[in-house]
């Protein structure tokens, strides 16, 4: 890990079978907006025939981990399960369950992405449908997903939520952005909840990489399948701060691909300003 | 200047009696969005006849001055001349009219807040009608204001344009929300632009209070009039961030109205937690 | 989690009776610069037989957890072995096995600290004697102790090296402050990294809490001997930031104490303006 | 300003000549730690033979102008007075003697930069000497100058007084860094000042680039001297933060040299990845 010499693209095909398992996050590496991103069918069918394991891990709370791998079945990549796919929604709903015991829960996102706080016990509203004037019940505010509502509107209705009555924010998605074709991204949850918080000058609770809590519930889930180490393991994604900083830390090897957030020009310059370093960095995981 | 006594609230009166001028914040102090605030008139009427200069300090870029005066008159409030207002908008502009040379200005906002971005001999786009395929020209982007085109799309719009082009990023108004009534608040294009920087890793470049410029352009005017010293003029606000932190570093006395952004049992918390001790704490403007 | 009714303060001898385990922060919990806090001894002994778990889960990177041990048993309180204390150290030096694989460790702290980097089959060098033309071999930068440097002569190295060569750097401890007596704080290791941090315009990888990772270390060690759930677990500490957020997004029940960084009076200002909300305050974890 | 073409380097010599006066930053641009930066002396002698205006704009608050000019003098740069050199100091000064009209102010800095803080009629106190116990009387605290303190005692010092009393507190440097060698920078004031800000969870007052109010006091002290329009003054300065934002945001013209804080390898990736672009790069003020 020193900047140096890594700056060259790497194939992606060379570089994961080093590795036992490989570890994928999903918007950026697998798909965008438009689909299946090229190149990662073969890919995925490639890394089964050689018996890796692949586990996805994303941020993305807009769909459950069983809606999430439908899609990815109806987009053509059948290769994936959805006990393969672990979301920053799936540790955010255990937060709930365990520490919002009673009142109501708002949430920003779409039906989609309510997955994640029904089935608790605790009755959910979306903010969509909250009366600023009918709040004495509330007692968490949760954001799931950049859509299903008007930004407006509804993101002014959280700021004035929080004015009014002191409540714990819970984010499923720390993302920024994510991408939706090669050229441009979205605005993701994580930006729209970190503009929240910094004007209610309140401290969210947030789920989802770089935290270590995702890296190890994976690697626990693979344990039980596996015999791994930590070093044995490649985590790629296509953002440094969450993808490649989270994997760092948890000590696994980290590749960056240029498929998504992150362009090849861009990727100089952030590597060397943040010193955010992966091992290695591919121009997807399409292999050629 | 110590936090100690300055805890109980002041009659505005009494107050003011002792300043030759008095500077006052637009929104939550004069005016939110329901109209003038109550007691507003006669407070101001009441001034003019001590002979009390008054000037306008607001970071409200939505519309030209003349017309910001001319909204004052339509609700009510008909003491407040054009020249009596002195908005960030017009720092914003006179930057633009010496900096940016060529090329085509994006900007963000109503088109009453365009008044800022235009007859400088730039064309000038909002941001609804940029075609993010057609950017060669654009040489600067500029927020004016949270109202006048559709967040969801455009906020995006911002962060790819962003991405595909490094231009400088002007933002006519620092704050990060304004009174809509005394309950609550709207979102304001400084929190927007914060949330845009951000994702986009860039300095933007901000107009209006707390930053000096404003109210030294105030007290140069001001001076052209009357002599007077900073100790002699009264800095009224609603936000301890940008008018009395603002106030208090040009060496004006400082005034917090609970007439806005900031209620009764909010400022207690924030003056301790930031330390930016107002000289007075008023329930508003009104003269009781 | 709601801020109303919690702003009492409640015996920690009653809140205690709840749990199966007790994790408890070292600093401002149970000693500070000047000794075992008063009552502690009797506490612990007293949890002990009720066969309550006790886990001490720490920020302190000062000394290895053996050293932190003996030096409870110096100090007086012998119910805590070396088994029953985790630190962040532990969690940055398992990442520095796993990633720094050539070159030299440079650290910043004590020799007691250096047991974090030691033994790990790379040569450490103390910040203290690197010849900052000397760097070729350097590959890693550990913050480990605010103390053991001399601060001005040395946090000027560190940013140096970091302007000359682009490294990972480690932080071993995220707290700002630690108390010293109940009435004053020093600047802790995260502070001073953090401020390096931001010069340097890179990011730099944190170990301990709020983050999960620790308190999933220590749920893994007690899982060993009991069967368990989260929250059947308190977590105490006297900092919000770190113990109570951490503890919080855990799913564990949380208590504040009053005994260490956050006094009675910041208690009130600090919990309602960040909204970081635990279960309970006490005023320490002393058996009155 | 689009950070295409001017990422290329221009001869000083020819710029210069473009613009009626030449405002410089100091250390990083005249001096380092070394002395005068070679070639200075004689471009100086050059531009005083065109005619052009100069005025030095420094956050160096460690003397006064005075003190600063007879340094120039030792150093062998005989061509600047006094009355050329604003310094940030001086803003602070101003603002001490308009606002803290009671009580004792401590100082954090050298002897020779308390010139600053005395002479207005309060009695002062080096952060030194204060007894922590003693505090009454304390009624602001002023960050001048990173050294004339032991920094481990006294940092912890300004966390510990500001714990114990709500006071403001004035930062007359606002930098993070000065140069010491083409090769080394040192710490400054302004990067203790926000790591004790962000300990203490206050907002501090700070004086110096960029803020608007050292351009506006050097403009109005030019205006008196010489007809000149904005856009006919070159800023001159190593730093893009502090120099080149606030260069551009007044509406000047900007020249970032790389004899300073900034390195020729770091400037790409400064300029590009935070969007603050000179409208010109020197090597340094030498004319070749």
């Amino acid at each position: 890990m020193s900047a140096g010499h890594r700056m060259k693209l790497s194939s992606f095909e060379a570089v994961q079978r080093k590795y036992k398992a490989i570890f994928l996050d999903s918007f950026g590496v697998i798909k965008n907006a438009h689909g299946i991103i090229e190149g990662v069918v073969e890919s995925v069918k490639h890394m089964r025939s050689l018996d890796k394991e692949i586990i996805i891990l994303t941020n993305d709370s807009s769909r459950s981990p069983k809606e999430l791998a439908a899609n990815f079945h109806r987009l053509g990549l059948e290769l994936v399960d959805e006990e393969d796919i672990i979301s920053s929604g799936m540790m955010a709903r255990a937060f709930l369950r365990n520490k919002i015991k009673k009142g109501t829960i708002v949430y920003v996102g779409t039906p989609g992405s309510s997955f994640y706080v029904q089935g608790l016990g605790r009755p959910t509203v979306p903010i969509n449908d909250l009366d600023i004037d009918q709040i004495e019940e509330v007692s968490a505010l949760v954001f799931l997903d950049d859509e299903g509502f008007e930004w407006q509107t509804h993101i002014n209705k959280c700021v004035n939520l929080l004015r009014l009555k002191s409540i714990p924010v819970i984010v499923a998605n720390t993302d920024n952005t994510y991408p939706v074709s090669t050229r441009e991204v979205n605005i993701a949850t994580g930006a729209i909840a970190r503009m929240v918080e910094k004007i209610s000058k309140k401290k969210f609770i947030y789920f989802g990489k770089p935290d270590s809590q995702m890296f190890i519930y994976a690697y626990e889930r693979l344990s039980k399948k596996i015999r791994v180490e930590r070093n044995e393991i490649l985590m790629v994604g296509d953002t440094l701060r969450t993808d490649i900083m989270g994997g760092n830390k948890f000590g696994m090897s980290t590749a960056l691909v240029l498929s998504g957030n992150t362009s090849e020009t861009q990727m100089r310059t952030y590597i060397k300003s943040t010193g955010i370093i992966p091992n290695y960095i591919c121009p997807s995981i399409a292999i050629d």
